[in-house]
């Protein structure tokens, strides 16, 4: 079970020019094969799944904290994606629908689903618009066979942030994917840990990968002076304690030690919130009727 | 974001006598279209794509935190599966694979990946054996149209646990549905609400639906004498105090007052673990390698 | 645009003893690649597509005609498939969900969406389960490749036709297919015509295709003797005088001669009603609530 | 079974400007989830698995007769698409491939089977060009949960068209959503009254979903008019005459009283004909010569 | 089995321009339903799955021979589109991530995943970004039927063929082509041979299919010059001498007389090498390291 | 390109007694995501899309060259499909189709296409009955991270050769996995070892994975007596000789020095043929006839 809080683990920055292509390849990091949608869903799964978990705990709270983790990085992805498309049609409320209000979008649009479909929000689809499927989770049983594809899974991951920020240069992906990189890296590492202990290979040699180093990335820049390259944060209050046991030892680029770190909410920045985009009917075609209903009940609620 | 609880929203019973053909038959209500996947991925995305939340706060809270208990759910549906496919095959470590210990499964109805692509466990899949996707999830952005959605996407939940209770008589699966009745009961009965309040119509007569009453089902019926029929829980540290403003009034069946209530998890039962299913691997062939892995690790953090 | 009527093309038997394995496997000829789904969408699309009618008329009126034939077969499939279904539950209104009534079918090979989605029914799926795609569309858009395809089509349907027919022995699975092998017969022979007319070749001797004589089938006997295979209905009120300009000349096999006849709904049995299956709740888990409203309504109407 | 009839609905304009990114965008209402191919066959498939139709005879018939109006629904899209597709490409018999005469088409399609697995015409697809599937269908059995959904699901189709209407411009796909949001309307009015017949529920403050008013839209207007949104038309010849006793009372918007109409398809305007694209073979590369073969067909049968 | 050669079957152009719209509409060639693909594995799955082949000895070895001829195909359609995408992101080794080196990219995109995903690259995809899919493949075990089939799939890839030269002026795509069609022409008789053997119908005047003539290709001819549209290659060292018994008598629109060569590749171009494209890591973000341990790797080996 | 030989890489058992449940589970190594389908196309994507082979032709080859290896690996597992599936239906000529011959192939489980859509005989699904999809190719073109892939995909396979081995003891599945289980365990050992070459990590400690030894498998011995497990052959008569820079060093888990050998087909046994299905028309209803034909084309010929 959970607890949700309304924090976003990084700062992204408010909408700026809207981006709809560049909403549409961000796409990817959401709902992709190696998207952030099959990170969550890989180690919730793998964690729910997971049998004789008291011979194997450590292994297991890793498992399961990091997917906890995931469930924020989903948030962060579709905040992205929704920052990027904010602007893009008209904003004033009860749009007169006869002038042709998503017209501009009519000869560029990449995901049709963005406006016809949806909101001006993210879609659970990749970059070409296809559904996330459950075919995207690997869960054999098999301790070190899942490990190894979880390994595998952060490396494709990082290969996909890499490409979309090569590609967008918005300002909200930017600092998404500055923020992923370094995320993501530290469950390729922590992955990776858990198959030396398991197994007794060595893997500090396959960082990075790809073969880009992370601080070549402006972006991951003030991340990484922040140590968050070495951090493994413990996204529960009460339970994965072991995980240190686990990831510890240097980390296999910079050599900094490896840690884990109590997750303490207050600290993170409150999650934004964006204006209506009346075209889309998000949340209305006239969203003061809503906010006046609201007012009422929380004055009914003596609020 | 979220903080992770090992914690069970509700008991479920041990393993007893295996049944995978039921387990597969429950798959519906973890992967199928109207299954916990598809509630909670909705609410979810509800959530993260949710426009003027300001101007709407009481409608985006509930949606929110309606999300965070299905995390919840798809949880318990999870463990019951597993629960159910227990003891399908041999049991001790390292068994001789040249004995065929999973011939006894090869004639009967059942969901092959269970056995030959995962490991006795969960799929994100439906009954037949289908992928769960992300095309199950209606989010319109017009807040509504996604009421709306949402109150039937209960309503067809509701259908196909009362068929899975129908079909399965396993302890594991009688109890999964009698809570999961009841706890959708109460989002049916919350999404009517929030409709009520946002367009004035009254949709107290559409209950129940199906018609079947709830307190025909005796597995519902602890459930209902604890008044968990009419209670939401509050998901959360410290967001999503203006649910009440929406949940409110009476239950359209029993006439109870609705009520918010904080979720407190020490009150919850932990999440339980299940055996090694060596046949499949699950964690290992031989998983007291990996316990023993486990023990040095926890000796060398000093545990 | 349409007129529908309540009759059905054919007879068939009332239910028999259930058959829910037997109704898996005739679901790939409701929406199996080659199933009548198939076959109505694809000339229904070729017929909505088609370019320069005008110029291309007798086959426009082809295509657009035996569609209007392939809607009255996807309901015959339909019939088929819920009259096998009908029984597998038990049969009184208010039944005990808690006694286990879909118990029977726990185990057996079946389409679990017959009793966990639908209400004992068909389904938009073929024998795996699979949902019929709109990617079963042929319609390249040139006429003659085509055509081609629809008699290929044809052939394909005429295959799955009768592997069904050699698995079902249940009266309603032979009344269907032997029905239906000899009006797609006839249909196989209408494209075949068509590229005759077209090209010049000959394809008199592809006949029968799959090799088996249709008169080998005892359940297709009464249809031959009725001259059904040589005779195209025109399922218009108005429109499709020209496709006799196409369909004639001697039947491939038997050498009589083909012929368009105006088709009259009188002649045609009525729709069957089949009995409430009240564990799926269909049309409700009471319906005799239903029997109610819907008299009070007809007293209403002054009925 | 259906008679068909060479007649569209409502009058839509001549081919004018080709679209082909309008075009694309209109598929959403041709093979998206809410789109007209998903009315069509939820209400056919409902209509085919209903259960004691005796019983519950009115709401049998609605349901079996919305689906007949949405058969001409699938093919006013399908002619919207075509005419917007139509003049793309070059229209001259044997053009010359090497001229490249797609290749205007090349940097800007969205739809690419439109041109290279189609012949500039409808695919049974989405705006994304997913194909149509199965399992947009809803048919649970449970009359009031079908009900249910069918209410939704026009209110996502409406939801649709009133984005396809703010997308694009031309006049064809502003004739076609101006006239299917009345239709569609009618629709959402039918199945709210279905409800409110079977539980005593009031839906009727509920409209108009989405909040935006039909008469804002100017092309809905002459629809309006003439009453249209007020009718509910019969399409039979001889069947589904109760369901007046459903479709009665006043209109939820406007007050008008609600009728049923005996439809007449001589009033309807003829379907048009939308002239070969050779370029892509539509019917032909050399339409003529099919022409000629036709011609002498008609002189050989009299014609 | 099969020994793999890294030859082409025919030449193509190095690269040019990049043209990454025009390489998306070829993935149709690639991963179409009518694309290689499905000719590829439409015939292999034919030939593994053929029984009693002794008694069909050469009907068997038509198939067998083809489906080698296939893979040729595939690889070529890949190169082709490889060819189109080079060039379209910086050249040089370690290029800077934040100077956005795919944002060129961005707004023009039509395959995603040729960036996003892939390597620059082929994916096994059509021209939607569709996947490939087994349900392409068509083997119902009867022979005349699958015949039937292959010579419709041919009629289909040309069709396609043909759309995707009148779409793309790139030289490797219009190379690409100009092979293609002659050679898939090739398998269109052969197919079509087997069927007259078979069942003794003539369809010679089907030919050509769709109706434009070969040679009305300029890219075509000096294939057809070379006699490359009467011959068989047999694509074996050792297997398939019986399918000229087949293969033979006059092509059907140039009257040439068919013959069955024996393949050798000595006198087939080499597989042409692509330059890396380093901003999508292909094969590296720093391909000099590569080279660096493959020279070490050849010295240690004495090369 | 490559040549095709009519010979099995390995002996499989004739027909035995018929086993359609342990058919359709074999299917998964033949469909599923972790099947041959996918390391075979895979290795051939990878290899068609390797950039820069100039520089990395060791790698280029290695993986050029096991793809070969693999088209050897889905012939065997489709001939033990079909073998499995031999004698379930009637043998003789003509069956009397009324006789109900797939009769008891109705109420068990198993893949419905293989009689229905197909003639007894593997379709290219997995063991659910869904279609391989060209999303189950993994080609990142990032050299490092897509062996990482495939040493993971090789582990997956693994994985599913030992559960299918656990479940079928018919005597050609067994046959298959345990030959399957040594080859594939050559192919992680050369990815392995590639990555090794690459990034200089160690992983000869993640051998076996999973963690049970090849040798427990009877199945497997008499291949690893025969050093399949350290020998890599080359499928090139001309190409790949630099494998051995790649594969080399002792087998992490034997010790045994690896070796490239060059394939010698005639050392292969032959393909085997299997017995006619008339029931499902393979290759017809009536072989005889195709055999007579088969005769006198040989006769026409001078054979």
């Amino acid at each position: 079970m959970i607890h949700r809080i309304d924090r976003w683990l990084t700062e992204l920055p408010p909408p700026s020019d809207p981006d709809p292509a560049g909403a549409a390849a961000v796409q990817e990091l959401f709902g992709g094969r190696f998207g952030e949608m099959s990170t969550f869903m890989n180690y919730t799964m793998q964690s729910f799944n997971f049998r004789n978990r008291a011979g194997a705990r450590p292994f297991y709270e890793l498992v399961a904290n990091i997917a906890a983790e995931e469930f924020g990085h989903i948030e962060l992805v579709s905040a992205t994606i929704n920052t990027m498309l904010t602007g893009a049609s008209p904003a004033e409320s009860r749009p007169d629908p006869s002038t042709t209000p998503l017209g501009g979008l009519k000869d560029v649009w990449k995901n049709p689903h963005h406006w016809l479909d949806g909101g001006a929000a993210t879609q659970v689809q990749d970059s070409r618009g296809l559904p996330w499927t459950g075919d995207n989770v690997v869960n054999s049983g098999d301790l070190i066979g899942d490990l190894t594809w979880n390994y595998f899974l952060e490396t494709g991951a990082r290969n996909g942030k890499l490409r979309v920020y090569e590609m967008c240069d918005h300002p909200a992906a930017r600092a998404l994917t500055g923020y992923l990189l370094v995320r993501g890296g530290v469950h390729q590492v922590a992955y990776a840990r858990a198959l030396e202990k398991l197994t007794g290979s060595d893997l500090t040699r396959m960082f990075p990968a790809p073969r880009i180093p992370t601080d070549k990335i402006p972006e991951c820049r003030p991340h990484l002076d922040a140590g968050e390259h070495a951090k493994l944060y413990r996204f529960s209050p009460s339970d994965y304690h072991r995980i240190a046991e686990v990831f510890n030892g240097p980390h296999p680029e910079t050599g900094d030690e490896l840690q884990v770190v109590d997750d303490d909410p207050s600290t993170r920045p409150p999650a934004q919130d964006l204006p209506a985009q009346t075209a889309v009917f998000a949340p209305s075609w006239a969203p003061e009727e809503i906010e006046e209903i609201a007012q009422n009940l929380r004055e009914k609620a003596g609020g």
